[in-house]
């Protein structure tokens, strides 16, 4: 696969994240209009509403633009998506006869400000980096314990709050929780002290299913993918997690990008899964390749002074795939809907370079990261801007994932107002 | 409060569940019917969507059956949910001039089938009843570490699957999974051999919220509560379950009772939470009488035979009321939406015969129960109906809540189609 030369001239910049090989799905206003679908292009955006209206995007099954989502093209299944892009492509690209009636609808990119991309139905988010997963469990557990049992044997995941999902660009507020510190002998109502990142990718289920899927089947349902970043109160986490798992520590907020890279998109840059240490069980099994090798990174600034990248690593270090989690969260029959975003689980590499949480970067605190303008982090500060990226590198062309951001905001000083 | 009498004689009989107190909220078809919203009413069910149109039951924001479900509603809050209220009593009470027009749109409950009453937004199963934790905890941990060190400073919970909640009458089917007994070196998928039921309320909010919220706000956000059977694969369970709590394990089905009742219908029967061990923070703490009490029991009944009793217990046995869970499920600033739903957790009582779960009840499956047709229990059977039902007792009439029942299918014998 080599790069789609389109008309417009921005998109076809080796640098460029959006050319027509991408085609990423976002939802965008201007000013004081709706929101509304577009799709990324260049510096541009495609108004995918207007585009309907006017009739040039015109889709077997029609009147998918309407509603300022992308939940009815994800609901219409695989015909629908390779119609799409298909019908896309050949309207972005070099020589096309509708150029310019599409250059009608482009908007500029930075004139535009983006909204979440779809109705999140539920949020499930895993556990399935190995190098993350280790790693915590020696902080927690000692390196002879650091996996669970079973950990090797399946996705470890648990259901997070739909509710609290919102699109890069959100400030976040500092919760307030009940935590319990190793030197307190009472567990106290406060502000976080210990406020982290998780460095992920978000899968979005496309079709539904009523019963067990297989990974290949899992696979099918998968429209897109975004980053997410599931922002984690480890102090709160600590003190409420035995025994039933993560509540409160991950309902403040989760940050997704705001563009959908369709899995079509990603085609080129599938790859295979880990070496397994132990045989999985048939339900499963690898059936192909169902990593990417998307390069990820992650910044931190403080107010008011430059981004240091604190994070480099990438998808392909993950040891279960998305369609693998998505089998397994049927696997007991359970219903999944259009909409539903399965969180990967952090994205650590093996190097320390490559650790996809400050818990792990600062080993629980223990030894502080030096930012580049020479302050010191174990956990996020107050001010705090943390952004995910992430880019397929192709031949000559790059599938870019946009950036997925978030502000630290301080705690309420009194949560309550009553 | 004594029996409000109706023009309707089955709704003044003191065993009727359905008096003009109690005014709970379906949703149901008859034949080809669409399914719409209507309140029961003694043995019949007055069909809201029809009384609307005709001009019988208008509230002020109007028109809010023209959806199948009780959601616009409980968005519309408080001062719609009396004016709902005034006027059903209004025209439901004895020497109504609205009778005759309300008596063309009765229809017999045993001509409907019921629908689910609600839209659940996302779904909370918390685990806040001090007996049932005790016995689990002292099934799995010892009698020394029955309770977990946080659980008497806050209420324990979990996400769970919204897409997997059902309403009463629904079959159940089996589910498959990976377990892994203590008899086996390596786990296994295959279908539960342990699967149980737990006796819950769920309690469905009303108004969202975007940040915490106290206890006296969180009850004011509640609209009514359902019986709550949260179906449970116990192995499955055993296997998944560290670090990070369960998932496939309680993703088959979640049974819920077809009839909201309103906040308001319960009002008399508001009691205490237990003593307090240890104080609460201040968060947390009990500002008047928020739970309910509410005689619940369960029926057993193998396919064939007669139903057997095998609990009879009480809501008040509960630790936490559902108004401090959610003040403490918004405690990080977790958005809450309409149709939330949020389980009890298992309301065991002190006795043995008054234990939720046959987890519980079989102690693990060491002791199991004998039921009246001479069969033994330790987990459910192919085939199995397990039925709750709850009955708030007043002055010469009963707020009930009608049942909550499933049966249970067998395992499908291959789950995958693929």
């Amino acid at each position: 696969m080599s790069l789609i030369q389109s008309w417009l001239a921005s998109a076809n910049r080796p640098d460029n994240p959006f050319p027509v090989n991408n085609l990423a799905l976002g939802v965008f206003s201007t000013g004081d209009d709706d929101p509304r679908c577009g799709v990324a292009i260049g510096d541009m955006i495609l108004d995918c509403r207007a585009a309907e209206r006017s009739g040039l995007l015109e889709i077997p099954g029609g009147g998918f633009f309407g509603q300022p989502s992308w939940n009815q093209v994800m609901q219409a299944g695989p015909a629908t998506w390779s119609a799409l892009r298909a019908r896309l492509t050949g309207i972005l690209s070099r020589g096309s006869r509708d150029e310019a009636a599409a250059r009608q609808h482009l908007t500029a990119m930075s004139d535009a400000k983006m909204h979440m991309p779809f109705t999140v139905a539920e949020y499930t988010d895993f556990y399935a980096g190995r190098h993350h997963a280790t790693n915590v469990g020696t902080m927690f557990r000692g390196a002879d314990n650091a996996l669970p049992p079973n950990w090797l044997h399946m996705p470890i995941g648990y259901n997070g709050r739909a509710s609290s999902v919102v699109v890069s660009g959100s400030d976040i507020r500092r919760p307030w929780g009940q935590l319990k510190g190793p030197d307190h002998d009472k567990p106290a109502f406060m502000p976080c002290r210990r406020f982290d990142f998780e460095l992920e990718m978000g899968a979005i289920v496309g079709t539904p299913s009523n019963g067990p899927v297989t990974v290949d089947q899992a696979d099918a349902m998968i429209f897109g993918y975004v980053l997410l970043n599931d922002w984690s109160a480890r102090d709160i986490q600590a003190w409420e997690y035995q025994p039933l798992g993560p509540f409160q520590a991950k309902a403040t907020a989760t940050t997704i990008s705001p563009w959908i890279i369709m899995k079509a998109a990603l085609e080129p840059f599938r790859v295979d899964a880990p070496e397994r240490k132990v045989e999985l069980l048939s339900y499963l099994k690898d059936t192909g390749p169902m990593l990417y090798d998307i390069d990820l990174e992650v910044s931190l600034s403080p107010q008011g002074s430059d981004g240091t990248t604190i994070t480099r690593t990438n998808y392909r270090e993950m040891y279960y795939s998305a369609a693998q989690q998505l089998a397994h969260h049927t696997s007991s029959g359970c219903p999944m809907r259009t909409g539903d975003l399965l969180g990967s689980g952090t994205i650590s590499g093996p190097a320390k370079s490559a650790r996809g949480s400050l818990l792990e970067l600062s080993w629980g605190g223990k030894e502080p990261l030096r930012l580049d303008c020479g302050e010191d982090r174990s956990f996020l500060l107050d001010g705090d801007t943390l952004t995910l990226s992430g880019v397929a590198q192709g031949d000559g062309y790059m599938i870019g994932f946009g950036q997925c951001t978030g502000t630290l905001l301080p705690a309420l000083e009194a949560p309550y107002t009553a």
